[in-house]
């Protein structure tokens, strides 16, 4: 347990010399107002967040964002790093700051959220189908007009420019192509008719090609990730190939994960990367291997933690935390992993998990804190509110989730 | 695609003849306003719901709720419903209303919320430790004096006394007891002296026992599950008789389940049912088995729904709808069940879920919308911010889940 600062454990030591385990010398109150303030920069220790909290080491977590930011310059491509992973806009206004060109939304409500908080250079990964959505995509588009929105059939097309041409304004859309079993329409001559379509309708705007391969992100081992990346982006990069041909501006293709960021930045014919997993970590990444690295992936740090306190203590040979399936994503079959050696974490139901040792006797005792690496970070992202950045012990500042759920 | 009314639809079909697929005749800025009002009953269709959704049932909701108040009542057994399945204050107090006693909150902050929201009655299910709970423990009590706390150990049990004299309160506690391998003190000695140490702390009440057999809950097989529900709860009753036979009063003892509600009501020395998915029903529940009714649970409909819409037709083999990870539970291993029949849902990332066909060619079409019954209900409800509630196609009532995400 550490104390907020070595001021305070001084003060702490000579007021109350019986103070809790754990505990700060500040009441809950005090935490309240503080947390209610825009800064804690310096009031707040890590020991005193409400446990289960989402949290993230701002070292680590620049560091993977200097180091995707470097990568895509040096590679000569755009990088739009994926909001639907963090749903905040400080972080992506922080990484367009650093040098991306804006941030992908998967849904639109995702990405009505970043514009309002003043992003731009918004990507909606996902088509936007229904009057409803329709009318509100031409509404963000009079926000922040350089929002790109994803089509990928002709009705949708039609309808977008029909009501874009009632708004009197112009949007600008791409085609979503479907490279690996997911969204999109085919490559090809499907792809190519609805292009000149698109080029065609006079209240749209033909950007490019959006082309995410699901499937080749999580191909466990490097070499065999190219192969399944080179495999999905081929028809992509040939579909843009022929739409140049055709004389449709195609000047944008968008591919690139956490996982193929080093592989698609060196073929030929994408143009931007549109990784979201890299600025956190997660335990899911970390096993599919890296480039000359072996089957464990770590060009990026696992920024991206859960804390945990323990609540019970029943016997000596588990203890309960205070998190289950409601605190981190549960989608993937293996358990989430904690970051202090000689434990191992279960899942519990919705509000606990069990932790028992692996080495010895289980020292943890009630009211011990932990944190766990976040297992699939998005999801994980999506269940809180809000994400307390710490700088070694200290909370340097909180951001909100905003788009938290934003899932329509 | 049904129409919000006869009215509407003939209001549409001579105004607008060429409407989009499920098109409401009203526009976004008008549902937006219905939907920031308190008032949306005959104002809203089903159809008009922005997807994905959660969506409750109300005819099959009340059923539910009505099957298990009036089986308490019969059983002469208190009802306290677990809130951390609805996190909906609306709900608990829509049950309390019908005859439950309060609600069940799993943590101190879901508590908080429900009582802010005028909810009384309240269990908090999982022990408070730590400075700053305690002392928003002690907050709670002065806004909603009859919450009873759980503790497991003596320490913390010192110190919400001390808390407690503190503030010139008297704080109502229970023994939360190990029977099923989570939370709680052993049963037996061990908690026995909880109980006289408790009884003798000047600012504690003493009020009994909980003992929740999470693991008796889903124990497949009615006739196994009574087996193992009697094992679990027999030393529970046993350590009540104990305590009671010295002299401390044990008035109550807090179990039950969705699967047990039916075997605890027959155990003698249980007071209290805390059952909580009964409400809405899941698919997890729906393969325990039944009383006399095989592998099949049913006693309760499957109120809770996910509604998605097609958003991609990449092929005649699959389309794909826009609810993923982040828009139902996945902490079980099977996938989740839409209503319609003749087709199949399997994951699809984040955002995605793929839907092909069981029985002929797939007929959905982009735009299409379909139900989804809810797959583990209290973690599918933690990711939405509001509950869609539905009588035939009709919008009834929009609720806040306004403890979601409050696991803290």
């Amino acid at each position: 347990m550490i104390m907020s600062s070595r001021r305070h454990f001084l003060t702490a030591a000579i007021a109350a010399p019986a103070v809790l385990r754990g505990a700060s010398t500040r009441s809950w109150v005090e935490v309240e107002k503080i947390l209610s303030s825009s800064n804690v920069k310096g009031r707040l220790a890590k020991d005193e967040v409400p446990t289960p909290a989402l949290m993230l080491d701002l070292d680590l977590f620049e560091a993977n964002v200097k180091r995707m930011v470097t990568h895509a310059r040096e590679n000569n491509r755009a990088l739009r790093p994926h909001g639907k992973t963090h749903k905040c806009p400080e972080i992506a206004k922080y990484i367009i700051k650093q040098g991306a060109v804006g941030a992908c939304g998967a849904k639109l409500s995702e990405a009505e959220v970043f514009a309002a908080h003043g992003v731009r250079g918004l990507l909606v990964t996902t088509a936007v189908l229904g009057k409803h959505k329709i009318e509100r995509a031409v509404r963000l588009a009079s926000t922040a007009p350089d929002t790109i929105f994803c089509v990928d059939n002709a009705q949708n097309a039609q309808d977008l420019n029909d009501a874009a041409a009632s708004a009197k304004r112009k949007l600008w859309v791409a085609i979503d192509l479907c490279v690996s079993g997911r969204t999109g329409i085919m490559p090809g001559a499907a792809a190519v008719a609805l292009g000149e379509q698109i080029a065609n309708l006079p209240n749209l705007q033909f950007k490019g090609i959006q082309a995410y391969a699901g499937g080749a992100s999580h191909t466990k081992g490097w070499e065999n990730r190219q192969k399944a990346s080179l495999a999905a982006m081929t028809p992509a990069i040939e579909t843009r190939a022929e739409l140049n041909k055709r004389g449709i501006n195609t000047a944008w293709l968008s591919g690139g994960s956490t996982g193929t960021y080093n592989i698609d930045s060196n073929i030929d014919g994408i143009t931007e990367l549109q990784p979201g997993s890299f600025m956190f970590m997660d335990t899911d990444y970390n096993v599919i291997g890296g480039k000359g690295t072996g089957d464990h992936y770590g060009d990026f740090g696992n920024a991206l933690t859960i804390l945990a306190t323990v609540v019970s203590r029943p016997t000596d040979a588990h203890v309960i935390i205070d998190s289950g399936y409601k605190a981190m994503a549960t989608d993937r079959s293996f358990a989430p992993v904690p970051k202090e050696p000689g434990i191992k974490f279960g899942f519990n139901g919705d509000e606990h998990g069990k932790i028992t040792s692996t080495a010895g006797a289980l020292k943890l005792q009630t009211g011990d804190r932990i944190e766990i690496i976040a297992p699939h970070c998005d999801p994980t992202v999506n269940l809180y509110d809000r994400i307390y950045c710490t700088r070694g012990q200290q909370v340097e500042a909180v951001w909100s989730i905003a788009a938290r759920g934003m899932s329509q």
